[in-house]
């Protein structure tokens, strides 16, 4: 019987990270071994607090760090990441970390399962087929219009047919601002790409302001609209989702398949995006991407990491041939680039695929890794918990 | 002007944790400086996954250690602290643990304001009285139907009015052996005794599951039957709420306002309990109270920690005369009951009330709180982020 013999955390980070909000500046990578075989996967979280999420000693029944649910389980087929995943669940209830330290593990149980049965992950999941899709680069605004436009010509210039603009100044400053910006972009990218605005949350749940840029959102032809309110703010996505022409976006802040599921019956967005390294993994994704299927609203995966990560994002919907958009980091930082050999790079038509090999069908480049890695040292009660290993 | 000058963590716990589910095994302990004040909190949550949110390395900048939202911060009145609050949801947003961390900074922050205003919290929320409260005797099932019974009959000669039994085997074995722990806990009770049920999300989502239980729990007379599923299967407890004459109660897992009150409207509970340890504080569990007042749904404490844990939880409904119902730990570990001085006991009514006095009114014993301390030494790149100090 093969049994998940080890499970180790890799602090990786930029020497210098800074406020903007690219998500590439730091990683957690995850190890598994079990039966001589081994599976990587990756947390889209704070690396210092998922791993002592994974080590932290038991509180009560069900406060337990995530660890105890993991080493030594049996793991043969998927049914066992199922039963750990609802191990975990009610084993570390109160442990509000655990999903996201969950997340990296689980994808790394995938990978290895599928190494072990010598097929990609999507098929493990069902689908016969991985079909190809269109890529959006996805970056942050420019710090002013002008920049935003350079933006939008180089994405252009390197052949994106979709791009997606976030964050940044958006709904910092006036009506104004933003219209500038958003009209920037569309100039820069011409008429024909597809043009996503993702506003990272500023609204909170203020419907109104919100509700002031559909308008200029509208006039340059966006997709959708992501993020404007807090991931739980369904009330207002409601709102906001029945006075706008253009679609709404979320879910990378889901940290189970219940709060995609509510974003979906509840909030009316019209494109679910949930991130495998916080959601509690791919299988979670999976239960997403089939509950979309039937509510007739698309799924995204959504990543800005590396591409492992971006493997992981792509296998739960793989399968679905008609959701065809994907996220796809366009500048990230070197870290993320460097992390693996090989990376899934678009074919001549500009689509890209999740690979049609064992696991993710990423391989980690763990010379690279060591240059970027982080020292980190827990201790309690005069204990070592954890201790950073330069053995990847 | 006043400003935020230090917040220190300290991790208590008990010589030794199990896997029962007793959350007062274990404490973490807030103390907030501020213009020669000091506050005291509690976060209810992983003391050393806590510490860590609070100190942790920035991964970018939606995902900031709760501790740079909070440090030097201006803290004159209640607006600074939702200020705060709302600076860290947008600064630690991919940050899953910074609510419990916050939770018991915002508890400590309320109240170093009433101290300095020489006020209880309970004022400063906009109350004008503190209305008396029925505690019911929160304690865990026995392991077998007659340690229920002999635990209810104690809870009674302790003249408690009400009881709360839970978790334990519950939902573990056969409806026989439900029904037996059930009828010995009304049994030892007495027909005029309250009796409430906790199952500790032992179901899931399964619903069938949960309303097998119903006739049984209808025939007790239970008040409520608590957390039958996750604090997110919104679907499961509507469902179950439909069949039910006994009203659902379900809140201490969320740790936003949004949480509790989807639970109320598409959960339909009938009782939110929310965990001012761990929704963010005192101020959204007020917000949730205001909320629950107006849709018709009772509000009570979470609370299974110290009598300072116990003081805020009763805060945030200290001023809804008919909400009377509250959660009294019934036999804590010795470190819950150690760290304070004063305990609020009942009144010779049975009664207990928010204290009438600056703050949360609850005096910590800190050479007591000593004896429990945890040592805990967190580096990061060689650097000590977080080291235990006993300068309690």
């Amino acid at each position: 019987m093969r049994k998940i013999e080890a499970v180790d955390f890799f602090y990786l980070s930029m020497p210098e990270v800074t406020t903007e909000g690219d998500g590439s500046q730091d990683a957690l990578l995850v190890r598994v071994a079990a039966g001589g075989i081994v599976g990587w996967g990756e947390c889209e979280a704070s690396p210092l607090v998922s791993i002592a999420a994974f080590v932290c000693p038991m509180s009560h029944g069900a406060c337990r760090p995530v660890g105890s649910s993991v080493l030594g389980q049996r793991l043969e087929g998927p049914e066992d990441i199922a039963r750990i995943a609802a191990q975990i669940e009610l084993d570390s209830m109160d442990l509000l970390q655990a999903p996201h330290t969950w997340s990296g593990v689980e994808i790394a149980l995938w990978d290895l399962l599928g190494k072990a049965r010598q097929q990609p992950v999507w098929k493990l999941l069902g689908y016969r087929e991985s079909f190809r899709k269109l890529p959006y680069a996805s970056q942050l605004f420019g710090d002013t219009p002008a920049q935003t436009y350079q933006q939008a010509v180089e994405a252009r210039r390197q052949n994106f047919r979709a791009v997606k603009f976030g964050w940044g100044p958006i709904g910092r400053g006036d009506l104004q601002s933003d219209f500038e910006h958003f009209a920037s972009a569309r100039e820069g990218l011409g008429k024909d790409a597809l043009l996503m605005v993702d506003v990272g949350q500023i609204f909170g749940d203020n419907v109104p302001a919100a509700a002031a840029r559909l308008p200029i959102l509208e006039q340059v032809g966006a997709v959708w609209l992501e993020e404007p309110f807090h991931t739980s703010a369904l009330d207002a996505y409601a709102s906001l989702s029945q006075r706008s022409s253009v679609k709404l976006a979320a879910g990378e802040g889901a940290h189970n398949f219940y709060m995609a599921q509510h974003l979906i019956d509840f909030g009316c967005v019209g494109y679910i995006q949930v991130d495998c390294g916080r959601i509690g993994g791919i299988g979670p994704a999976k239960r997403v991407a089939d509950y979309a299927a039937a509510k007739g609203v698309t799924f995204v995966n959504h990543t800005f990491t590396s591409h492992l990560a971006l493997s992981a994002s792509l296998q739960p919907y793989a399968g679905l041939r008609s959701d065809e958009i994907c996220e796809y980091p366009f500048a990230p930082k070197p870290l993320a680039r460097d992390l693996t050999f090989n990376h899934l790079e678009r074919d001549d038509e500009g689509y890209v695929s999740a690979p049609d090999a064992p696991g993710l069908g990423i391989e980690i480049d763990t010379e690279a890794a060591r240059c970027y890695l982080v020292d980190v040292e827990i201790k309690v009660k005069g204990r070592l918990l954890f201790a950073s290993s330069d053995q990847i």
